[in-house]
């Protein structure tokens, strides 16, 4: 459980209430399990805090849904009806992303990823939510369809104080280097391993 | 994300079906983030599903609370209320276990975290939940206030279909051995290195 207590205290001029709420950039990489099951644990601690959540999910079909989809929704439901925590927004790549209303096929991978990007930039550039989730993100990074280097840019200049996590297997370098927080779950032991098969409630 | 196609399948007699169906011991080990918020990540997937969700938390203070048990208080009521979800129930050591009833100091830690297991006992007997969090538990184990020898023999014995997931750092061996799913998150980088504070929404 985190004590608060730094273990050095930088020389950046800064005063702790600063450094308090600087905006994270976190990244969940590794072959182990809970990498996107924490950036969602993650979520629903900034939800309760009341920030603005927004999830991108860089899957390749729409029709995957994670319990934790269902269940922010209803999250997202008690703070317009009630108030409590903060809005959520959950977007997936799949056959087009929610916002671009389109329906069908989106046979280009390639083109969808980009889109969801450039979408995510202008959300920085507006400061529009709080708290990003980009879940597997790592692998439109990985096979070229969204460049690094403009991501890392685009995250080192964002405005305001918003927090940004990033899921996936294979972090690359760049984006390992500009990150505050990096975690690698590592794969000990995993029942599949056995032959066991997922199941609803578990695996999602 | 899982593609439910085991790597192998066991020459152990059982179908799929079975298989499936089998109650998950899990546990998150490491010294990097994300144990406790995987863990948490979890409940809130098998919450949608409409298991019966108990946290345990072996936490020295009852005043430390975390985001997730406000989100979660939300979450149960809206399955009290609305039939969404599953049932919520969430316990701290602390000052006295809440179905203790006890108030003030609980000054012997090492008694309350053996009460604790003792209560977590009784209901795996009952198969009272479906779905059990024991949140930094690995360290009344490593402590010696608990063994770990009658926590693997409950835990293997443990009737029916009901999930379990440990957290901690130091997980010991025996507990491992008898895990089904073993995830070390390790960290590679973190803000506090740097002299950050943690910070509300993020950190708790």
């Amino acid at each position: 459980m985190p004590q608060g207590r730094p273990l050095t205290v930088p020389e950046d001029g800064l005063t702790t209430r600063v450094r308090r709420s600087a905006p994270l950039l976190a990244v969940h990489t590794g072959a182990g399990k809970g990498k996107s099951t924490a950036a969602f644990g993650m979520a629903l601690r900034a939800w309760n805090a009341g920030m603005n959540v927004a999830v991108f999910q860089f899957v390749k079909s729409a029709k995957w849904k994670v319990g934790e989809e269902s269940a922010f929704a209803e999250l997202g439901r008690l703070n317009a009806e009630g108030g409590r925590g903060g809005p959520v927004e959950w977007h997936k790549m799949g056959a087009g992303w929610s916002w671009a209303r389109k329906e069908g096929n989106e046979d280009d991978h390639a083109a969808a990823a980009a889109d969801g990007w450039s979408e995510i930039a202008r959300r920085l550039a507006d400061e529009r939510h709080d708290f990003y989730v980009l879940d597997e993100f790592t692998y439109p990074l990985k096979w070229g369809w969204i460049a690094v280097e403009d991501v890392v840019a685009v995250l080192r200049h964002r405005p305001g104080r918003q927090h940004v996590v990033i899921t996936g297997r294979d972090a690359p370098q760049l984006l390992l280097d500009a990150a505050d927080l990096v975690t690698e779950m590592t794969k000990v032991k995993h029942p599949m391993d056995d032959g066991r098969k997922g199941q609803r409630g578990i695996e999602w």
